[in-house]
């Protein structure tokens, strides 16, 4: 029997290599938009790729948790272990969760130990964010209906060296995108 | 921004189907060598194929899971909801999983609802597996080191109506994954 194909075979088969690309930012910051564009971009380019959604998540994978810190933190822990089976996989896989802190983000790099790890930083000012809130939620979190929201009721601690440091409030989302394709191309993820 | 890619989509792009092939079987029945086989030979025609081991899954996504029957049942539906998440970016998936209730592999086979779901049984004899035990599983059961060891200590319920039924104690691995090849085959998921 053949021995199980290993990263570098599965490099080899789809002519690039894996990566995790970690999008963290406040709730309406844009993170999911701009994974969207990335997949639809380098789906163009026949690259395996594919978003990992917290909402997705939250209605299958992680259905049993809640919203406390220890949920929370359970969710984006099981988010980064399920990130790094799609990196051993082949693919480049997109993570959009908001995951406030550190230690979490520091998590989910270690499970993707072996890959290539961007942490991409969706800055962008809560004022803006407050303007979008394109859920609602910073509404509900107003009229007292979300107990912990990020940035408003529950902290965020904003990344420190992130791979990637995007402006959305001043820039296209067209451009994020090309900035994280650009950044896996340097990186030899991808091919130019 | 264009659209995420569908699973039409990325049916077109693979050149093939998505599916999830679950065996289930008795411990050291074959299901991981045999998902192996079938992984090695689908790898060698570009299928866009993996593996989601037990072992592996129990060190990471499940790692804080336990063996009781409510964590069994949680990490065989887990284990569901990732091969569906695996199907959903185009992979042909293999699950090698005792699962031995009825309702686990129900509720494996809801998850992926959309793609075909292949539940193998990876049928042979108690004797058979006692006899190869390869991880000195039911060794140990004996011992009194492990409480509930299926097929032993637990119950193991049959697949009434698998879409594959293979004898490892007497078909060979290379016959045992052909067939499971020839059955994607049939289902449309391969190309022939």
């Amino acid at each position: 029997m053949s021995p199980s194909p290993d990263r570098a075979a599965r490099s080899r088969a789809n002519g690039h290599g894996a990566a995790v690309v970690w999008l963290t930012g406040l709730p309406a910051s844009g993170k999911t938009t701009i994974a969207r564009a990335v997949e639809a971009a380098l789906f163009g380019r026949a690259v395996q790729i594919y978003v990992l959604d917290g909402d997705v998540l939250r209605r299958g994978l992680c259905r049993d948790l809640g919203f406390s810190p220890a949920d929370r933190t359970e969710n984006i822990r099981r988010a980064g272990e399920l990130a790094a089976l799609f990196a051993d996989a082949g693919f480049v896989v997109l993570v959009a969760f908001i995951s406030p802190t550190a230690a979490d983000r520091h998590a989910a790099r270690h499970a993707a130990s072996g890959v290539s790890f961007i942490e991409v930083f969706v800055d962008c000012p809560l004022a803006e964010c407050q303007h979008r809130d394109p859920k609602n939620l910073y509404q509900r979190a107003r009229a007292g209906e979300i107990a912990h929201l990020t940035g408003v009721s529950a902290p965020y601690q904003a990344p420190k060296n992130p791979e990637v440091h995007l402006h959305t409030d001043t820039t296209p989302v067209a451009e994020c995108a090309a900035r994280i394709i650009r950044h896996l191309e340097l990186g030899g993820v991808l091919p130019p």
